[in-house]
C-alpha cells in the first residue's frame, strides 16, 4: 500500500524537528513539494536543508507540484476558491500516481505544526474520499509557530484557568475576542491590530518574524507604545526578503 | 551567571523531543523535579528515560523539590493559592542556591510546551522578581499535547479561516464557547462534555489519554454516541494507572 507522510517540521529553526520527524524523514522515497504560486525560494531552501541534514544512506527524490491558478476574478467567491482546491488536489493525486510507486511512501513537510492553520490533512482527506489513489497516511506532529513565539518571548499563552484564543488577522480586524484575556494571531498580513481601539484596552503584544531563523525579530511591549514599530519593522522586513512570516499574542492587561 | 533551561519535552513518546531539546538537555548539570503533591511516579520515571537516553558523557544530578502542602481549608481560597505558590518558589530557589554553583545550569524539564497550561515560566519569573537568587533563564519549546492528539486522530484544530479557543474543563461546563466551532479541551478532570447538550450542539469529539505513549487511547465520534463510552474509558484507564493525562478537540458541525 502507498503510505503518505505529513510531517511538521517546527517552525523555522532546523533543530526543532523531533527525533520523530528526523525518523520518519529517513522512510521517505518522495517528497512533494506543493507550490505557492508566489515562489518563495527561501522556505523550499530551507525544506531541502533539512532533508540534506537529517536523511543519511537514503535516495529520495524532491517533486514540485504546481499550484494552479487561482481565478481572483470570479464573481463568486466561494465558488472559485472550491474549484481551485479541487484543482490542486487533482494535481497532488497524479503526482503521487506518477511518482509513488504502489508501495512507495511519500511525504509533505509542513513549518510548524500540521494541525494548525495548515491545508495538508484536508488535502489528503480529499484525495483519499476521491478514490483514485489509494493510500494510508500519518501525521508527525510538530512545534508550533506559536510555541516558538511563546519560547522566545518566555511568556505562557494562558493565565491560570483562562481560555486562549487563537484567531486570523481578519477575525482581529473585527475585534478583540470578548471569551479570552489571551488571544494569538495568525495569517495576519495586514497587522490587523491597528484596528484595535489598543488604548482603551490595555493590551500587550509579543510579534515575532522568523522566529528561529538568523532573521529572526522579536518585538514586544504596550500595543498602543509598540503598534507602529512593529508595523514599519514588519514592512521593512518584508520588502528586504520578499516575504514573512510572522505571529502575535495579545495579551488584556 | 547562573542558567536555568524550562525544556519542553514533547507529550509523552520519547521521539516527541526535538533536536534542540536534546542538545539543551546535555548543557544541564542539575534537573529539578517539582513534585506534584501527589506523587507521579510514571511521569518522574519518564523524565530519569529521557535523560539516560539523550545525555550522553556528561554527568548531571536529578534533585527532587518537594511541593509545600495546600491548605486546602483555608477560607479565602485564591490567598491561600498565591500562599501556596509562594512557598513553592521559595523552595525552589532554596533549591537552587543549594545545588547550582554561581556559574551552573539547572533545568526544568515539562510535558508537551512549556507555554500551554504549565506554571514553569510563571515560577521562574517570580523567583527572579524576588531577586534573591540571580539567574538568566531559557524556554526550549515543545510539541504540545494538543498537537499530539490532532495528529493521531489526523484532525486540522481549525477550519479555514476559523477561531480555535483552548479552554479548561471548569470553563467548559459553563457551555460551549460562542466565539469558535473548534474547542480544545485542557485540566479537565470530570468530563466538562458532559453538561453540553450535545445533541443541540450537534458535536464530534476526538478524546485521547497517554497521547504517544504504550498506553494510548483514542476515542472520537459524534459526542452524544461516544461520551459515555469516553466517560467510561477514562474512569477505568485512571483507575488501572492511578492517573491520566488526557485532553480532547470539540468540533461543532
Amino acid at each position: 500500500m502507498r503510505r503518505m507522510l505529513v510531517i511538521g517540521i517546527g517552525a523555522g529553526d532546523p533543530d526543532q524537528v523531533t527525533l520523530q520527524a528526523v525518523k520518519t524523514l529517513n522512510e521517505v522515497d518522495v517528497f512533494f513539494v506543493i507550490g505557492k504560486g508566489e515562489v518563495k525560494e527561501d522556505l523550499v531552501r530551507l525544506r531541502r536543508e533539512i532533508c540534506e541534514r537529517h536523511i543519511e544512506g537514503r535516495d529520495y527524490r524532491i517533486v514540485d507540484v504546481e499550484d494552479p491558478e487561482r481565478d481572483r476574478t470570479a464573481p463568486d467567491y466561494p465558488e472559485a476558491v472550491e474549484a481551485w482546491r479541487e484543482a490542486r488536489s487533482r494535481r497532488v493525486e497524479q503526482s503521487m500516481l506518477d511518482e509513488l510507486g504502489d508501495a512507495g511512501t511519500g511525504a509533505i513537510l509542513v513549518w510548524g505544526d500540521p494541525a494548525l492553520y495548515d491545508g495538508t490533512i484536508v488535502l489528503l482527506d480529499r484525495i483519499r474520499a476521491r478514490g483514485a489513489v489509494e493510500f494510508e497516511y500519518e501525521v508527525i506532529p510538530g512545534v508550533s509557530s506559536v510555541a516558538a513565539l511563546a519560547a522566545r518571548h518566555r511568556v505562557p499563552l494562558n493565565r491560570v484557568g483562562g481560555a486562549i484564543q487563537l484567531t486570523t488577522g481578519r477575525r482581529l480586524a473585527a475585534g478583540f475576542p470578548a471569551e479570552s484575556d489571551d488571544v494569538v494571531v495568525m495569517l495576519d498580513s495586514d497587522c490587523a491590530f491597528r484596528h484595535l481601539d489598543s488604548d482603551g484596552l490595555d493590551i500587550d503584544i509579543y510579534w515575532g518574524a522568523y522566529v528561529g531563523t538568523p532573521d529572526e525579530i522579536l518585538i514586544s511591549g504596550p500595543l498602543a507604545e509598540v503598534g507602529a514599530e512593529i508595523e514599519a519593522a514588519r514592512a521593512v522586513a518584508r520588502r528586504r526578503k520578499g516575504w514573512i512570516m510572522d505571529t502575535y499574542l495579545l495579551k488584556r492587561r
